[in-house]
Parts: C-alpha cells; sequence; structure tokens
C-alpha cells in the first residue's frame, strides 16, 4: 500500500496550490494562538471558539455568556476580557468554561481549510507536538502542515513546527514537498535553542512580542509537550479529541 | 541614513504581498531558466527574449529569425529547436546571436514584477551570485529576491540561492523578512554540497531532473561565479548589464 502524502503549506496564500479534500489539516499559529489553544484545552477549558474580529467575539461572548479574549497590538483588544497569552488560562480559571478567542492568521487558515472540505481539521504547537504526530502516524491519511504565517508572510516559528513534525512522522508518508524538506532543515539547525535561534535571526514575531515584553511567553511556546493534547475543530469549536 | 530594504518571496503567488515599486527584482529560476540565461549572455549571446509560450516562441522566432528554445517535460518542445540546458549554448554556437526562450516559472514572475512596476529587473542563478550580489551592494536600492518557484510551490534550489545572496549582502540591508533568514539557514547548511543536499532531501526538481538523465546539468546549475554576469529585462530583452 501505497504511504499517504504529506506537504507544508508556508502561507494561507498559499492553500489553493494543495488538495485539501480527504486530507488532515493542521493548524499551526505558534506565536500564539495554537499554543493559547493547546494550553486551554490542557487545562479542562470544556471548548474554545476561534473568531476572526473582535466584534464577532464580543458578540458571541454576550449570547453564550463566555470568556472573550484577543489582543491587537499586544494589548487586551477593547471590549475583550482577556488576552493571548496561555499565563491567562490556568486550570483554577479556565475549566469546564467556554472560551471565545479572536486571532486572525489563524482563525482565517481554518475557515479556508473548512470550505476546502478537509476531513479533519486539529491545531498545533510546540505545547503538543506528539499529540499531533501520534495522531497524524495513527490516522494514516494525507496530511497538510498549514502554517498561519503572519499577514500571508511566512515566519519562522510555524515552518520549524512544522519541520519539527516532518522530522517525527516522515517515515510514515510520501514528502514530495520541498517545503517540508526546508522546514525540517529549519528545525534541526533551531532546535537545541529555539529562543536564541529567533534572536540571532531577528524572527519578526521575536521583534514584536519582545518588544510588548513578552520574553515569557515567547519561550512557553517553544517547549515541546506541556499541554500535550489534541484539540479538533467540530461544529465552530475547539474540543480535545477523544481517542 | 536607513538601509534599503531586503525580502525574500518565496513563490510568485507571494509577490503582492511586497512592494514592488521603486525596488529591485531579483527574478531567481535556478533549475535551470535563470542559469541558461547567465550561461547564453556570458558566451556572448546578443540578447535573450522571454516567453511564456512554445506558441509565442515558435512566433517570435520566425519574426526575428533567431534562436527559439524550450522544454516541455525534458524533451525540446515541439516546434523548437533547443533545449533548457546551459551546455546547448558554448560561445561559438551562441555568440552575437538572439535566443527565445520559453520558461513558465520564471517568466510569469518576470512579467508580474514588471506589471508591478519594478525598477529594475535582474535574474540571478548561482553562475552569477557574486555579480548580482555586487550589483544590490552598489545599488542602495530596496531589493526583492523573487523565487521562481514550481508552479507557485516553493522549492530547495531558488531559496537556496536565495539564502545566498542573504548571506552575502545582509550588513548592507534591512532584513525584517523571515524567509530571508529561513532561506539563510537553508544555504549554510545545504551549501557545502548542494546536489548531494537536494539529493539527501528529495528535493522535487531533483528528482524531475534526474529521471531526464539531467545530472550534469543540475550539478552545473549548483556551481557558483563560473558565469558572473548581470543580466538585466530591458525592454522585452534580457541583456548583459553595462557597468
Amino acid at each position: 500500500m501505497s504511504k499517504p502524502t504529506l506537504h507544508t503549506c508556508l502561507s494561507p496564500a498559499l492553500l489553493h496550490l494543495y488538495d485539501v479534500k480527504n486530507t488532515i489539516v493542521v493548524v499551526i499559529d505558534v506565536l500564539r494562538a495554537t499554543s493559547t489553544i493547546a494550553t486551554a484545552l490542557y487545562n479542562g477549558a470544556k471548548e474554545i471558539i476561534p473568531v476572526d474580529s473582535v466584534e464577532r467575539c464580543i458578540q458571541l461572548g454576550k449570547e453564550l455568556e463566555c470568556i472573550t479574549a484577543g489582543e491587537r497590538d499586544g494589548q487586551i483588544a477593547p471590549g475583550l476580557q482577556y488576552g493571548n497569552s496561555s499565563f491567562e488560562y490556568p486550570r483554577e480559571f479556565i475549566q469546564n468554561r467556554t472560551l471565545v478567542l479572536t486571532t486572525t492568521n489563524g482563525t482565517k487558515l481554518l475557515h479556508m481549510a473548512l470550505a476546502k472540505g478537509a476531513t479533519e481539521i486539529i491545531t498545533g504547537s510546540f505545547l503538543n507536538l506528539s499529540a499531533v504526530c501520534y495522531h497524524l502516524i495513527e490516522m494514516k491519511k494525507n496530511v497538510i502542515l498549514g502554517c498561519a504565517a503572519w499577514k500571508d508572510k511566512p515566519n519562522i516559528e510555524d515552518t520549524m513546527f512544522a519541520g519539527a513534525v516532518v522530522s517525527r512522522v516522515k517515515e510514515h508518508f510520501a514528502v514530495n514537498c520541498d517545503a517540508s524538506h526546508i522546514a525540517q532543515t529549519l528545525y534541526k539547525v533551531a532546535r537545541n535553542d529555539m529562543f536564541e535561534y529567533m534572536k540571532q535571526n531577528d524572527a519578526s514575531h521575536y521583534h514584536r512580542l519582545m518588544g510588548f515584553g513578552l520574553e515569557k511567553d515567547i519561550r512557553h511556546c517553544l517547549t515541546e509537550d506541556i499541554a500535550d493534547i489534541l484539540p479538533e475543530y467540530i461544529n465552530g469549536k475547539l474540543v480535545i479529541q477523544k481517542q
């Protein structure tokens, strides 16, 4: 039997080049949406509803009487309650609660994958790297590692994460995809100290988040397997997938 | 005075994200269009007219009574005279002659850059790496390293070349561009033996060209500075830029 395929899509603006149908799409937005999603679900959140605008976040928060969260330019967006940091969602706060989270790049990619008929949409971050890899190997289906990027420009951290997945699962897939190999090379070079790699290479998000005083957040989001659950997007909500 | 900017655009499908106006665009199509262009001009070709279809190539060849060249699936395209290999264009053949060359990925990017108002369009390949770098440093203008890619999917060899340029010119530019840093990392890893890197990492063009028996072509196209001239696109033709 031939192996399923694996591709890395470095930007939502390239998603149309890939065959999304009958494919598992891993949405990757390392700094910080998919890291925060992994953390909140790991800490017991009932579900997370990703939306693409502050307005929609406020509206849904009222309708569902739930927590609203999102940032613009490093600050909690006006009208919302919380920000994009994993540290705002400890178990004692988030357990059994619903979170409406506004993100731009990640939510856009997620909705695109949905519209194009993905079989399954999960989210990936270093915090739940092993859960993602284990699942992909188990499923034996075609995979697209979808980097949320930054306003459609490829970024270092999402590409690094794609490379981390490639390096762990490649034996189980046919990887006829240069972007996957480029991502893996990046990960191999950076893996010993990803924070330092981002600093040395002037990563755009390193600069942006350090400017907001968020070194602790960056370091947290680059830590492997500390919230090792599998978020799946079902009926408009991200929940932990039942194995 | 602030430094000019440098960006790497990994695919023509991402060019709209960059500010092309008042910018030098380096069109990169390492396997094999921009390598063949460098070789033919280095060997004395009068000019090269890049066109995007076999039909247009045949038509112009008749009108101008010049050499027509281009391949489809590793064979000289029906109706054309020569192929895409540098080895077909030695000095004794090409000197003072006009070549109409049909390429798909590279020509598309070149026309896009032109339509978006690039100040200057030059072509880059490992064969003329130093000429490109020297020129970019001299000009002190904003730069976009435009990878032609393969049907809009980023590829290893064009990204490696962008990384080679970044590694040589970065001190002279503001490089707020993750793709440029990813490209540079790729080049640093691969540079000692780029052919071996492409082989080990299942580069898509490595497979495609090896399948056509073109190992010699791949190795040639990965050799630095053996046709070290600067092709510039002026009035629809690629010619050696006068310094």
